[in-house]
């Protein structure tokens, strides 16, 4: 190389090192400029300046960058993410956008990038294809990889199987430390990219403890395993992966075996997995609460919508049935208007109270932490807290009522109502969800609108009902 | 021992296990009937029933229990925690009965309990204690650790170097992997309980670069770390938590080096305490958007009630500004009650609307899936939303209207008011919390009952103005 040669070179090295730089900011999260700079290239059709700038970032960064950019520039960028980067990029992307990279890759390279990943980053890609797709790529792997693919796919969507790779570390009891990592340093190809625990297990395979890598290391070369392993966590293939969720947090766990149904070893789940499960199941609990169903699909307009308008459906007919309540006291209306005026107010302080022991109750049960020992302590306590807050209310709305009518009576009405409605929704927003949960649904889904539904008509009712008593 | 005595003992080791296993069910959740024993054994005071039971569970289980027992109960079975679990129990134990247990224990006790743990760990529970405690427990602590201690203490609460521990592993580029190996071996003390990368540093101890421990097994005794080693993702030791916790889940770390602000390797984080603050963030999401502010403290009835009637109080503010708008119309309900009859269905099908545009950007802000460049399209999609389920179910409503009332002119009203509201949703449901993200605050306070306010005041503003101009 010529020394002018040898100069461009260190510019331009120079020139990616200060692009990578400002492609992040310091919380690396991506630099609003950086994707300005490749929304320019995508509407010049500037190739190879693309991918120059996708060069400059790392495979989760790119994912990123998808998700900022809108359909057509996608179309755009997608041929110029680097075919090594592929496979990784995959992996990290949202389901919705995922399938729109998909559908632009031909069979043999995706076939190729697949075959970086571990197992259960290949099964989470192959489930997302179109079924010819599916069968054409499936077609260009190697035998073994493909047979084990179809098994992945055999378990169910939300199962630890599914979640699991078949890529793990198993030593027995008698070896010593030194032969496991002689083992380990001759056996290249059929090893976990990372791996962090060694499972030690009995003749016929089945778990009987684990010795994180980091003791492997610090310990003498002939302690033999059975030494210095530890009590193993095992999570059963079929076993939900929330609950496999739930059993990371409470042991603090970075890996875990996974068991069939005779208790023999068949592979791992790692933490990182664990994230995501963590991530999507409050991501699930926070949109159910709020009546959006499944956004994740399709994140155009119409998929927007429809996981949107069968909710609103429902709201409108419960606030159609609170209706018919009002209308059976239209004459006392007539009669005192101010009751017009009030009744939304009783009403939405109930909703309102109702929210909030609802989001309690959800969250109670997504940790865990009810069950029959302890259910009537806690449906009890959120009764005395509806009361106590009851109480507290009405008596500031009866303040404020009383001020504006002069009418102490209405006063008491209206105190008496948002009483009522507070304990009503104590015990709507605490009931709802444990009994859908009893009965095995998910307690988020559902509960709000019939949260409100409750406070709505408990609301109207109580104050129309007790003003046309009293008042009238 | 003799053959008596051997079988007395064997006969307890067994009836041991079994107790172990009645202790969880099969999700690894405590079983109801274990808790129930538990409470038996403390209604009897029986304290050696007490800890037969408690030696039967993992630390892990034993926080759990404490969360299904009442105050009462706590207080019985805290004495007969086995010492050895104390402090791990402590780690994970909520922090409102955490600050009962402590409030238990003797100072000396806790400061030999804590040496057990890592930095993060210790510093997690020193900062729980009353200053008083606190101060006898420092005291009790070796002077090393307790400098340790109080410098961590001098990191903001929620900053990355609040979070860390101090161990690492840290070792110059040019040693070998043979050479690493044997240092570890040879050296117990100063290092973690678990570690999963060696960070390679420079002589001025900045990290640059990081082997993931089981690369280094695999890896040949005579590998230079250099030749090995991979990028590392640093974190800043004043950087926001839950920024650290952005960054472990778009990159899948298991652990990342936290540097000073002078780059260099002042501790790490690793996967198991981001996994908390990930369940804590979205705990937090949830609560507040259904106007709940920080459950955590006390568990107790008017922790509960602090927690919550702040909100109403707000609620009621807005629901009453609501009414002042209703009262300007009372002249026309009184010409036509229908009014009063169908306008809650108006402002609640708003108020659903803005709960779901709000749910969907607070958790588009929490996964940073928003920036300057998508901000317009996102803005602009959920407006199209907005129109295009308003129009939807002003169709419905309105013909529901018309089934009623007979009425066309009352029907177009209606529609065109829930038209008008589901745009307006739309709006403040994804503006609120932009705004405030923008302004620094956190998108998911104060954001749902601006949201509601607006829908209720729209709602209300637009059917009756609308009536009074169509149909008086």
């Amino acid at each position: 190389m010529s020394a002018d040669a040898a100069e461009t070179r260190a510019r331009a090295v120079d020139a990616a090192a200060a692009l990578e730089d400002f492609a992040l900011r310091d919380d690396y999260a991506l630099n609003p400029k950086f994707v300005s700079m490749v929304i320019e290239a995508a509407d010049r059709s500037d190739g190879l300046r693309l991918r120059e700038l996708l060069d400059a970032l790392h495979p989760s960064d790119i994912a990123d960058l998808m998700g900022f950019l809108s359909p057509d520039y996608r179309e755009e960028v997608i041929p110029w993410i680097p075919p090594d980067a592929l496979a990784d990029v995959l992996t990290e992307l949202d389901e919705g956008v995922r399938e729109e990279v998909l559908a632009e890759v031909a069979p043999d390279a995706l076939a190729e990038a697949l075959q970086e990943l571990d197992s259960d980053d290949q099964t989470d890609i192959i489930e997302d294809l179109e079924d010819e797709q599916r069968r054409e790529v499936l077609a260009a792997m190697p035998e073994a990889e493909r047979a084990a693919i179809e098994t992945s796919l055999s378990y169910d969507e939300d199962s630890a199987g599914r979640l699991m790779q078949r890529e793990v570390v198993a030593a027995p009891q008698f070896w010593t430390v030194g032969h496991t990592i002689d083992h380990l340093r001759g056996n290249e190809g059929d090893l976990p990219e990372l791996f962090f625990d060694i499972y030690v297990v009995d003749p016929a395979f089945k778990p009987v403890g684990a010795v994180p890598v980091s003791r492997l290391l610090r310990s003498k070369r002939d302690s033999q395993l059975a030494e210095i392993m530890e009590p193993v966590t095992e999570i059963e293939v079929d076993l939900d992966q929330e609950d496999a969720a739930h059993i990371f947090e409470k042991y603090n766990l970075i890996s875990a075996p996974v068991v069939d149904a005779h208790g023999r070893l068949v592979g791992q789940i790692t933490v990182d997995d664990i994230v995501s499960i963590i991530q999507e199941e409050s991501q699930e609990d926070i949109l159910a609460l709020a009546g959006v169903s499944d956004i994740g699909r399709d994140a155009g307009v119409f998929g927007m919508m429809r996981s949107r308008f069968p909710w609103l459906v429902v709201n409108l007919g419960t606030a159609l049935f609170a209706s018919t309540v009002i209308s059976a006291f239209q004459a006392e209306i007539v009669k005192l208007v101010a009751l017009a005026v009030l009744m939304p107010v009783v009403a939405s302080i109930g909703g309102n109270a109702g929210t909030q022991a609802l989001a309690v109750a959800v969250r109670t049960l997504a940790t865990r932490e009810v069950n029959r020992s302890n259910v009537f302590r806690i449906v009890w306590r959120e009764i005395r807290v509806g009361m106590m807050n009851g109480a507290a209310i009405a008596l500031m709305l009866g303040g404020v009522t009383y001020l504006w009518k002069h009418n102490w009576e209405l006063s008491l009405v209206i105190g008496a109502a948002v009483l009522i409605n507070l304990c009503a929704a104590a015990l709507a927003g605490t009931l709802m969800p444990l009994i859908l949960d009893k009965f095995g649904r998910d307690p988020a889904v559902a509960s709000p609108v019939l949260v409100t539904w409750t406070t709505d008509t408990v609301g109207f009712l109580s104050f129309l009902g007790l003003a046309s008593i009293i008042l009238m």
